[in-house]
C-alpha cells in the first residue's frame, strides 16, 4: 500500500465491503475471548458492543464473553455490556461504576494486569485464547486499518485474534494518523530490542497490518469518544504540584541524566492533569536547561498546555486521553501538535526497558502509602477495587526516580492516605523512591525501614501525624527490621 | 593492554607496586562509603575488611562505614565487619546471622534492593555517594583487573568509587578470567540497549578496565571462598521438582517459547540447586527437543550437573555459586564449563530487558505466599528480616513465565507457607504466574482473586486446608473484589 496522507481527502474505507453494527455483532460468538481497542476511556469500538449488549438485553442471545481491553475503555463496554450481563471475565483495567460494582460482587472475573506485558501476555496465550479483535479506527483497507484517539495494545491484538471487526469513526478525524507510531515486537526467545533511541523518535508505520482474510466486517460509526473529565485542580494537587516541581529543580542540580534531559511521566488522572498544568505555568529548569521530554501511557489536556509553551521537546503516549474540551482543541488543529506528539502501541510507550534507557523521573498517585513506603494503588479496605494497575507498576518500578504523589488525605479529610501497613500491596517498597504530599517531600532513597518512617510521618496530615507516630513507636519497642504491631497494624483501615 | 590468556602462567600482578592488608585497609576512611564485590558468597574481599575490623576491635579506630555489596558475601564483612561494630549503613542484601541480628535490631541501617538496577543507582548516585572500591581479583595490571569467581556489580562499582583497592587472591584459579564478559551499560538518558541475543553470547572483555589513577593498593591473598552449603534434597524438594518439571513439560506443549528454546532461572538456595539437580536426572523435552539455556543470576552445583549431561547449551550469570565441591570441581577442569558458562555483570545477568527478550521462566523459592498470589520472600512477621529480596523481584516480574516454588510448610511441618494474607509484600499478584508445592501446581494465569484461592488452597499442606477454607469461605461472604477480613488477616502471623 502506499503509505496514507492523513488528509480529509482520504477515502476512510477503502476496497472492502461496509455492515451494518448488528450484523457484525453476529460474528462475536456467545463465548468469545473478544479483544477491544481503547486506552483510557479513547478509541474504544462502540457500535458492535452496543448491539452485543441490546440483544443480550432482548433476551435474542446470552453471551459469556471474555473481554480484554488496552486500558479503561467507555460505557459501550464497561456499562452497558457489562449491565446486560454479557461479560464472564474482564482483563486487564476498568474505570466505570458499572464494570467495578460487577468485579466487586465477583460477578466478572477480574484479573488486574500491568500494561507493559500484556500484548504479550495476549499473543503468546499467556491468558487467554482470542477469537476476535474488535477495533476503532479512521480508516480501513484490505489489511490496514488506522487507529483512532488510541494505539494501546491494537497491534498486538490485532496480530493475536482470528478474526477482525473494524468500527470507522467518522466523529474522529482522519488527520489522527499523524500521531501513530505502530511497531510490533518479535517474540522471544531473542527477541531484538525495540530500536526507540529518544521519546520523539519514530520506529514504525501510522497504520496497522494485518491479514485480510481475518477481516469479517467493517462499521461505520459517527459517535465521538466520553473521554476523561478532570476535575479542577485543588489547593492539595497545587501544593504537590509545587513540591514535585520543587523536588526535580533539586535533582537537576545534582543528577546529570535530570538536567541533560529531563524526561517525566505522570499518571492518568486529575492529579496527574494538574501536575502537567503546574509545569505549563512554570520553568522546570530556570535559565537555558534543555526542553522537557514526556515519555507515558497517556496525553491529557495539561500536556497540551504545556507543549503549546514550547517547553516540551516531544510527548510519547499510547493514548490521547484528553477531555472533550481537549479533543476539540487537538482535532482543531492537528498539526500544531503532530510533530512533538507520537502514539505507541502499550508494548512499546511502557516498556521496562525503554523507561529505563530513556532515564525516566515517574510521578503517579496512590490509595494509600504505609509508613515504609509501600504503596495501595488499587483496592479499599483491602478487598474493594477501584480501577486497576495500570501503567503505574510499570513506570514506578524501572524509572530512574519513581515519585509516588498523593493528598494526605482522602474523603473530605476524613481519612489518612498514610497509614501503619497499606491492606493491599501494589508497588513495594523495593521500587518507590519518594513519596511528595501538599505537606512536602519524602526522599526514601538509601534509607532503612525506620528511616523511611521518620520521613513520610513528616508529610503526613498533621492532624494524623500523632497517631501514626505513636503506632511507630510502639512498633518499634518490639524489634525488628520493619517495626510492625501486627495486632494493630490495620486499626485503621478495619 | 593484550587480553590476557588465563593461563597459570599469567602474571598475577603486573606493573603495579603492592602492599599489605593493613596498609590498604588504612586508606578507607571511618566514614566512607564502602563499594566491595562479592555475589553468591563468593569473590569477596577477604584481607582488607578484616584488617579494618580488626583495627576496630582493638579500639586503634571507630569506622562507621556505609557498605554496599553486589550481593551477599562472606564473613570478613557481613561477620566480622559488622561485629566489629564498623558498619553503620549497609546494602543490598545480607546474608549472615551476624548481618542479620544487626539488620533486625537496627543497629545497621539496611536497605534492601534488587538487583539489576543497583549498579545505576550507585552510578549515577541514587543511593549512595561512594568513596572507594575493594574488588577481590586474580590479576590486576595499571589500568585492568580480572574478577574472581564473582563478577556480580565489580565493573559499576569500579566506575563509580573514587579510589580503588584490590585483593589479588592466589586461591582463586587465573582460569576463572575464562567466564567473564564486562560490558557496562551507558548512561541514560538515550541509553543503547544491551547487544545481547542469546544467553551464550559475548559481548564484553574478560577484564574491568579503570582509571589508573584510582589505583590506592594491591593486596596478595591466599584465601579461599567460604561459599555456600547446600542441604540434600528433602522428599519436599524432590516432589516440588517433578512438579515443575511436568509443568514445563506441559508448557512446552503449547506454548513454542518454551519448546523452541527453554530458557531458565533458579533463585539462590537449596531448592534452587535441587531443582537444577532434578533436571540433570531426566529429560525435560522428551526425544529431540532442544537443549536447555540458563540465564539467571547464579550458577549453582546442580547447574555443573546438567551441563555435565550435554543438555544445557549455555549457563548465564553473574556468580559462581558454587559449594566447596562444586568450586573443586570446577576449579580442577575449568577448560571443561568455560565455553558454555559467562559471568556477567548483575546489570546484564538481571536486566529486565534481557530477561524478556530471551524469555525466561523464572522459578524463585518465597517465605510464604497468600491465597491471593503475593508473595513474601524477605520477613517472618511482617518485622524480622531473612536475607533480601536479591534478584527474585527482577526474575518474577520480567519473566515470560513466573513460578514461586515453595514447600507448603515450614518449621517441620508445623507452619503452613500457604496463608490468609501475606504480612510483608515482595512481589505482587500482578507479577505471579504459578505456584508449585510438593501437594501440586496452581496456575493462576488469568485466574480472578477468588480463583486462584481455590487454586493455591488446592497446593497447600492437608493440615492446613480446612482453615484456608473457613478463611476464605467466611471473607468472601461480606463481598468484594479480593475477599479479606482484616480481623482475621494475620492471625496466623500473630
Amino acid at each position: 500500500m502506499t503509505t496514507p496522507t492523513f488528509s480529509e481527502d482520504l477515502q476512510r474505507v477503502g476496497d472492502v465491503p461496509v455492515t451494518d453494527a448488528a450484523t457484525a455483532a453476529a460474528s462475536v460468538n456467545d463465548d468469545a475471548t473478544l479483544l477491544v481497542s481503547g486506552f483510557g476511556s479513547v478509541g474504544d469500538p462502540k457500535a458492535v458492543p452496543l448491539e452485543i449488549a441490546k440483544a443480550a438485553e432482548a433476551g435474542e442471545r446470552d453471551p459469556e464473553l471474555t473481554v480484554v481491553s488496552g486500558g479503561s475503555v467507555g460505557d459501550p463496554i464497561d456499562t452497558a455490556l457489562i449491565q446486560a450481563d454479557a461479560v464472564a471475565r474482564r482483563y486487564p483495567y476498568q474505570a466505570r461504576s458499572a464494570a467495578r460494582t460487577a468485579v466487586d460482587d465477583r460477578s466478572v472475573a477480574f484479573a488486574d494486569r500491568g500494561i507493559a506485558g500484556l500484548s504479550d501476555e495476549v499473543r503468546f496465550g499467556r491468558l487467554v485464547d482470542p477469537d476476535i479483535a474488535v477495533v476503532e479506527a479512521v480508516a480501513v483497507g484490505h489489511d490496514w486499518l488506522v487507529p483512532s484517539t488510541s494505539l494501546g495494545q491494537t497491534p498486538g491484538y490485532v496480530a493475536a485474534a482470528d478474526e477482525l471487526v473494524v468500527e470507522v469513526n467518522a466523529a474522529q478525524p482522519v488527520a489522527l494518523g499523524q500521531f501513530h507510531d505502530v511497531y510490533l515486537t518479535d517474540a522471544p526467545p531473542n527477541r531484538d530490542p525495540i530500536p526507540l533511541s529518544a521519546p520523539g523518535d519514530r520506529i514504525g508505520d501510522p497504520f496497522v497490518r494485518f491479514d485480510s482474510e481475518k477481516l469479517r466486517a467493517v462499521v461505520q460509526t459517527n459517535e465521538p469518544d466520553d473521554p476523561y473529565k478532570f476535575r479542577e485542580p485543588t489547593a492539595a494537587d497545587r501544593a504537590i504540584a509545587d513540591n514535585v516541581v520543587q523536588f526535580l529543580r533539586t535533582e537537576a542540580d545534582r543528577d546529570p541524566v535530570v538536567a541533560d534531559a529531563p524526561t517525566l511521566q505522570f499518571g492518568v488522572g486529575s492529579l496527574g492533569n494538574a501536575l502537567m498544568g503546574a509545569l505549563a505555568d512554570t520553568e522546570l529548569l530556570n535559565g537555558d536547561g534543555p526542553p522537557l521530554r514526556y515519555f507515558g501511557e497517556v496525553i491529557q489536556d495539561g500536556l497540551l498546555d504545556i507543549l503549546d509553551t514550547g517547553r516540551l521537546a516531544a510527548a510519547s503516549a499510547t493514548s490521547l486521553a484528553l477531555s472533550a474540551d481537549g479533543q476539540e482543541r487537538l482535532f482543531a488543529e492537528p498539526e500544531r501538535y503532530a510533530d512533538r506528539i507520537v502514539l505507541r502501541p502499550s508494548a512499546v510507550s511502557n516498556a521496562p526497558a525503554l523507561i529505563d534507557r530513556t532515564g525516566v523521573v515517574a510521578i503517579n498517585t496512590a490509595v494509600a502509602v504505609d509508613i515504609y513506603g509501600h504503596v495501595n494503588s488499587t483496592h479499599l479496605n483491602a478487598t474493594h477495587v477501584l480501577n486497576g494497575v495500570g501503567g503505574s507498576v510499570d513506570f514506578l518500578r524501572n524509572a530512574h526516580c519513581s515519585i509516588v504523589a498523593t493528598p494526605a488525605t482522602a474523603a473530605d479529610g476524613d481519612v489518612s492516605t498514610v497509614v501503619p501497613m497499606v491492606s493491599h500491596v501494589d508497588h513495594t517498597e523495593h521500587d518507590i523512591d519518594v513519596v511528595v504530599t501538599e505537606h512536602g517531600v519524602a526522599d526514601l532513597r538509601g534509607c532503612s525501614p525506620v528511616e523511611r518512617a521518620e520521613r513520610i510521618l513528616r508529610i503526613a496530615d498533621p492532624a494524623f501525624r500523632p497517631d501514626l507516630r505513636r503506632y511507630l513507636d510502639h512498633a518499634r519497642t518490639s524489634g525488628g527490621h520493619v517495626p510492625h504491631d501486627l495486632d494493630r497494624a490495620f486499626d485503621w483501615q478495619r
